[in-house]
C-alpha cells in the first residue's frame, strides 16, 4: 500500500497532528477489509449451506460499505472535521468487530470466513489505534 | 419514494419494533441527500470562486459517502444489529449537520448550496427521529 | 425527486446539449434502482428458499453498485466526458436488464422481486432514453 | 494484496476459465486507484491554484467511483455474467485512461497528480489485460 503513504506525503498542506503512519495503516486496512468482506459475502452465497450463512452475508455487506466509506473519509484532509472523523472510524471499528465475531463462528468450516475474520480484526485494531492517536 | 415503502412491506420476515414510516423516511432522506451533496460538490467546482468553496466541496463529499452507506445499511434487515445501526445513523446525522452548516454559509450566494442545505437538514432531522424511535 | 431538477437548474455553468429532463429521470431511476436492489438482495437472504435465490442476490448486488456509481457520474457536469458517460450508462442499462430478467423469474413467488424488476426496467428504459438523447 | 489471492483461492466453487492472477491484479489495481483518486481530488482541493484543477477533481471523482464499483463486481463470482463484467471493466479502463491523461498534465507541478497518474495507468493496463484474457 505504498501509494497511500505517497499520497499522504504529497498532500500540499499540513496534515495536522495526526499520526501519519497510523492513518495510512487504517486507510489500507479499510480498503482491504472492504474487498475481503465483499468477496466473503459472495463466497458464502456459493456455499451449499448458504441458508446458515445469511447473517454472515448481511454483516459482510454492511462492513464492506462502512469500510469503503471510512477509507474515503480518511483519504481526505481538506477542512478536517475531528468529530465526524472520530464518529465514522468508531462506527467502522464496531462494524469490523461484529463482522469478525460472525465470521469467526464459521472460520473452521469455511476458509473465506477465516481470511475475512482476520481482515476484520486488523481493521478493527487499526481503527482503535487511530482513534487513540487522535487524542 | 414509494418503492422504499413497497420494499419494506415485501420483506418476508418481521421488521421488528422499528417505526416503519420513520425508517422509510430516513432511507429516502439519505439517498436524496447523497445525490444532492454529490451535485453540490460538482456545482461548487464550477463556480468562479471555487477557491472559497473547498471546505464545502470536501464536506459534501464526506456527506454523500456517509449518506449512501447509511441508506444501504438501513435497507437491510436480515440479522439486524441495533448498536451498529444506531452508530451509523448518528454518524450520518453529524455529517448532515456539518454539511448543512457549511452550505448555509453560501446559501445566499449559491442556489445549489441553498438546495443542498435543505436536503442535509431534512436528512439530519430524519436521522434524529429514527434514532429516537429506536428507543 | 424534485431535488434532482433543482440541482440541475442551480448548476452555475451551461449543461450542454443534454436533454435535461431525461438526465433528471435517469439520475432518479439510478438511485431508486440502487436502493431497491440492495433491499431485494436482503429480502432474498431472508427467504427460506435462499439457496434458490443466490444468483438473484449477486445480480442485485452488482446492479446496486453500478446504479449508484452511474447516478453519481450523471450528477456531475464539470469537465463532461461524453464517451465515459455513454459507457457507464450503457453498462448500467445492461446491469438493470440482467437484474430485471433475473428478478422476473421470481416475481410471482416473491413480491420484492416483482417490485425490484419494475425498478430495474424503469432504470433500463431511462438509461436507454438518455443514451439515445446523447445523439 | 495477499488477501485478494487468498479469497480467490477460498472461493468454494469453480472460478471458471478466468486467468486468476490477472483477475487478482485487476481487483488490487481498482482498489488502489480508487483510493489514490479520492486522495488526489482532495489534494487538488488544497492547492492554491485549485481553480485550474477543477476538471482534474471531477475526473478523479468519477474514476474513484467507477474503480470501486469495478473492484466490487470483480470480487463476486456467483452467477458470473461475462457481458456485464466485460462492460464494467471496459468502462473502468476508459475512466482510468481519462484520469491518467488529465493528471499527467499536472504531474510536473503536483506530486499527487504524478502518483495518481501512475495508479491510473496501472489500473488501465490491468483492465486491458483482464479484458484480453476473457477471450
Amino acid at each position: 500500500m505504498t501509494h497511500i503513504n505517497q499520497m499522504l506525503e504529497a498532500y500540499p498542506k499540513d496534515l495536522g497532528e495526526v499520526n501519519q503512519q497510523k492513518l495510512a495503516d487504517c486507510i489500507a486496512a479499510c480498503f482491504e477489509c472492504a474487498q475481503t468482506c465483499t468477496a466473503c459475502a459472495d463466497a458464502c452465497l456459493s456455499e451449499d449451506m448458504v441458508a446458515e450463512l445469511t447473517k454472515c452475508i448481511r454483516t459482510n455487506a454492511d462492513c464492506a460499505d462502512i469500510c469503503a466509506t471510512t477509507g474515503n473519509v480518511l483519504s481526505r484532509h481538506t477542512g478536517y472535521d475531528a468529530n465526524l472523523t472520530r464518529s465514522i472510524v468508531e462506527t467502522c471499528r464496531m462494524a469490523c468487530k461484529s463482522c469478525a465475531n460472525e465470521c469467526e463462528q464459521h472460520a473452521e468450516m469455511h476458509k473465506h470466513c477465516s481470511v475475512c475474520a482476520e481482515a476484520c480484526r486488523r481493521c478493527e485494531q487499526a481503527c482503535a489505534e487511530l482513534i487513540d492517536s487522535l487524542g
